[in-house]
């Protein structure tokens, strides 16, 4: 069985997010920053079909980040801002018709809906009977490879106290955000760290943690 | 003129000291845990006079953080529990007859006392006409030299939000605390940062930051 993993970009007050999260501004006042470092990367426009950028420190990172993982798990919020029933379904997640995941992906709602055959290899999954089931499912179509959490902050926080969590990744961004979303923040349980890497890029910090 | 700077050792959710502060429990509980990376180095054992020790990455940045500097602003709280009028003035800080800074320290408080001469070169002046005043004196004693803000955290935000820090070390300690003291929240301006400089030690990740 692989790892279960998830990645984030914190500001350096530890948002993920800034405040007043909306359709519009799905990562609330200036969020998006916390991303800037990735978009120009050639790591990162190659997952996405885009030519060219930017190759740096943060390449093998992004490199790692992309690779080996069989399942995702998210939560609804992160698949899109659409609360309640689903209504005419139309919405099919904020990446267009080919989302950079490249495997199934199973997204935790309240509310069933079919699922979602997307193009590059993306499925979107849509589980109603909550977090466990959700990861069971994740793992039975991950088989060897790991699953990564890709969020957001309530989902990262669920699996930190269900124990599951085997490693993370923090991008940390030279910005203060004063409020906003902190995933570490609320846990139930605290778990022990190790440092497992620390990668420094021009723009950003990364470092690796291990949860022992 | 030097820079005006500060460095601390925060968990990974951004605290520098941990909740219920006593006079038994200066950083809080499990608050010690965020230094034990500094204690057994001979870069700071030096400079309490105690030899032997180990010396890692964290060596140089201990070595820069201690040198350089001409002159300390403190918080009362970070000189001493004691609160109100000084009674009997026995209290002459944490650290003994000869205190780690070698310098003159500008402590903040509303209550005026006695200048404290201690052994290898630290006096303790004691400020009652605010932080504007105790940075003024200190830039007088420090001359060219810089001016290091060592705490707690609201003298920190304090300086942050006057707008007076040049750059600051923060040193991240693979913990998570829970609760209790974050040093960058409550900010009334979000100041603009570089990174300056990265080093990875085992047990600790020291993060530079310049401000712009």
């Amino acid at each position: 069985m692989g790892k279960i993993r998830f990645s984030v970009s914190l500001s350096l007050d530890g948002y993920m997010a800034g405040p007043d999260q909306s359709e519009m501004n799905p990562l609330g006042i200036r969020g998006m920053e916390l991303h800037t470092w990735l978009f120009d990367l050639e790591a990162w426009r190659a997952t996405h079909g885009e030519p060219g950028g930017r190759i740096d420190a943060s390449t093998p990172v992004v490199e790692e980040l992309e690779k080996g993982f069989g399942a995702v798990v998210m939560g609804r919020n992160m698949f899109g801002p659409i609360r309640g029933e689903w209504g005419e379904a139309s919405w099919r997640g904020w990446w267009g018709d080919s989302p950079p995941y490249h495997a199934p992906v199973f997204v935790l709602t309240h509310h069933g809906r079919e699922t979602l055959q997307m193009e590059g290899g993306t499925t979107f999954h849509f589980v109603t009977d909550g977090a466990e089931a959700a990861l069971g499912r994740a793992s039975a179509a991950a088989g060897d490879d790991d699953i990564l959490i890709a969020g957001g902050a309530s989902v990262i926080r669920q699996y930190l106290d269900a124990g599951v969590i085997d490693e993370f990744w923090l991008s940390i961004v030279p910005l203060l955000l004063g409020s906003g979303v902190r995933p570490l923040d609320g846990l139930s349980t605290l778990p022990g760290l190790e440092v497992m890497d620390v990668v420094a890029a021009p723009d950003v910090t990364h470092l690796k943690y291990a949860i022992r």
